[in-house]
């Protein structure tokens, strides 16, 4: 079950960014789960990572690796998350980056790992070793899609994302993809994100832009709360554009540029909201009016996150009431109900800590039935607003995650 | 579905502590839906209320006639939860206590509403004026079972817990009754909670116990998170018990009376949990070896909380690595994983960050498989616990919040 077709978009090329995929069979015999990334040299590469005490081995090394070196390799695998798995699930993961390193002509702290799958498990480092130089060998420029593929675990359809636009006569492209269908908050299934432009980027600034476009797009989703091991998203700039490099805030690429990447962000993230467990909605919980940023965000994720919230949305039923306690128990000081508003879509639901007197159940009931919905909470106190994505609680949530030992 | 017995133990008289039950038909016509509870004179009465912002009107009227007068009754009813209505609602829970008010012979303010049931529906206050008559010709000491009945919504069974102690020749008895099975951080299905000792406790020191006593009992259990706009929990002492009236802690009533009251508080509480939406497991997760009290709170909760954690519960599944996900995002300063241990029961699961070397999935598997499951996370770094009680996420639970209006 996914909301929306899921068909993915023209993804545009970056120079200086190739992707090759393998089957290195770490599961699933001749499923292809193995993905190596090329970065040219001269590129910025940025990345975040989980914020979970308990990360995975790849985690801890690329975190090491990342800092240390000028980044040319990401090496991704499917089937093994390599968590839980102690001292020798760090040796292993930086086996792995030998192993490429080698092939690559590079140095090890050179590559970045990255693994995804069942966790609790020692990976089989000399499947990954034999199936390196056939993902080498496959590094094409188009190969976004089957990359995309690639890293898939639970996701039931790869998520890509893709922006192209002209400044000063030059093309600068954004192409993105990412996995995780649990999500963030994400659940063990694991988020990862991949994302390449092949503007000119110093290091500092991307590193900023990294950290915010996550904040407005990965950081701002959520179908259980929960949060993985092996979560990651790496931002590449390649500097192949005819464009000079971009250093500052100021320069005029600055604006267009963050926009192509957060829209590429926001649309990857959500593209994991659309493909939650079990997800039949697509909500998004837009809180308005709010004195602090935090506690509009505090008011959207509560929404967000309340299993009773998210049934009532499972049955389609407009119960306003759930709204209206989830928002009483988000923790905001001094909240006044009585100047609190909720809509569902254009319909106004809720005001003045009751029931909207104009609102009908045929109204809330026609919005409901629809698999897209907009709540809309007005906390009438201030001119903070923020956005979180989720989707609902359903049967098949529970089935997917009572069955699958992730 | 609720997991162990239900029988009720024997539920011992508290002297000057009365209870009755109507039939007002609110919602279902025939059932036993009013309660009434009569205090006697010169009790003290303490209580404590949901935190929810959006608080129901018969909240906001108790609160006002507890501080405002001694309190001689309480009167409860099911099927409307009398929330989510405005100024009306707390016009209609006055005239409530107007109606018990002129039949009982005191005045309004003596007497304590509460409501359970369908939100953002008007209560039919005519229809609660014309059984509290019956409600009070039904006044008995020992009708504590009939009440625990009377006050239920979606709980498949009543709950009550009993003590009985000597001291300096006296007997003390704490008789009490809760409902909910949502539940704590309860549903909108509401958590009510009425406790009634013999023995004379000054109001400060009683005001402090009930406090105390809710905080580790129907604050440490959680179902899924969410808290009901409806909560309250009463604690009377009549004063009726051959001893002298408690002041202070010092007292040598004060810890065998608060052992017998949090004992009662613990019972009621974990009969919630046992009776929880779709529960199939009654789960205790006991933190230990914490810095502080909250931080072993803080991991507890988000344990107890974590879908994934809770439907790896609902499957069996001894899912030592989602435990350690949801530990890792608790939030803890500094915490150093390989540290971390973890058992279920007396089965030592993970340590050092990874599955233990001693563990099998053949034990953990077995104690999954019991009904009740002990989940001992030591965090090794302070001399700090604390424990809480929840269930599993099951397919009944999203059954029963998809389809039930509350």
């Amino acid at each position: 079950m996914a909301v929306g077709s899921g068909n993915l978009p023209e993804l545009h090329d970056v120079e200086g960014f190739r992707l090759g995929i393998a089957s290195a069979g770490i599961k699933t015999p001749g499923r292809r789960d193995l993905v190596v990334m090329e970065i040219c040299a001269g590129a910025s590469v940025a990345g975040v990572f989980t914020q979970n005490a308990f990360c995975a081995a790849p985690v801890q090394v690329a975190k090491r690796h990342i800092a240390a070196e000028a980044s040319r390799y990401l090496l991704v695998n499917t089937g093994n998350a390599n968590a839980g798995t102690g001292a020798q699930g760090v040796t292993d993961s930086e086996q792995c980056c030998v192993f490429l390193a080698e092939q690559a002509g590079v140095i090890p702290e050179q590559v970045l790992p990255f693994s995804t799958g069942v966790i609790g498990e020692l990976l089989d480092v000399s499947k990954i070793a034999k199936a390196i130089p056939q993902a080498i060998a496959d590094l094409k420029p188009d190969n976004w899609v089957a990359a995309a593929e690639g890293i898939m675990t639970t996701d039931t359809r790869p998520k890509a994302a893709s922006r192209q636009f002209e400044l000063a006569g030059a093309t600068v492209n954004v192409t993105g993809i990412a996995k995780g269908a649990g999500m963030i908050k994400p659940n063990m299934a694991t988020m990862l994100g991949y994302i390449a432009t092949d503007a000119a980027v110093d290091q500092a600034l991307l590193n900023k832009m990294v950290l915010e476009a996550s904040n407005l797009s990965f950081n701002r989703i959520t179908i259980d709360g929960d949060t993985s091991t092996n979560d990651a998203c790496i931002l590449v700039a390649t500097g192949k554009a005819a464009l000079a490099p971009l250093n500052s805030e100021e320069d005029a690429l600055y604006q267009p540029l963050m926009d192509a990447i957060c829209s590429v962000f926001i649309e990857l993230a959500q593209g994991l909201v659309r493909d939650g467990e079990g997800a039949s909605k697509f909500v998004t919980v837009k809180v308005v009016g709010g004195k602090t940023e935090q506690e509009t965000l505090a008011v959207a994720f509560t929404v967000a996150e309340s299993p009773l919230v998210k049934t009532a949305l499972f049955a389609s039923d407009p119960n306003w009431g759930r709204l209206l306690a989830a928002i009483g128990r988000a923790g905001v000081e001094n909240l006044d109900v009585n100047n609190v508003s909720v809509q569902l879509n254009e319909v106004l639901i809720a005001e003045h800590g009751c029931r909207a007197a104009s609102y009908t159940e045929e109204q809330g009931q026609a919005v409901m039935d629809k698999e897209e919905i907009t709540i809309t909470i007005d906390l009438a106190r201030g001119e903070q607003h923020s956005t979180v994505w989720t989707t609902d609680l359903s049967y098949d949530y529970v089935r997917i995650n009572a069955d699958y030992r992730s």
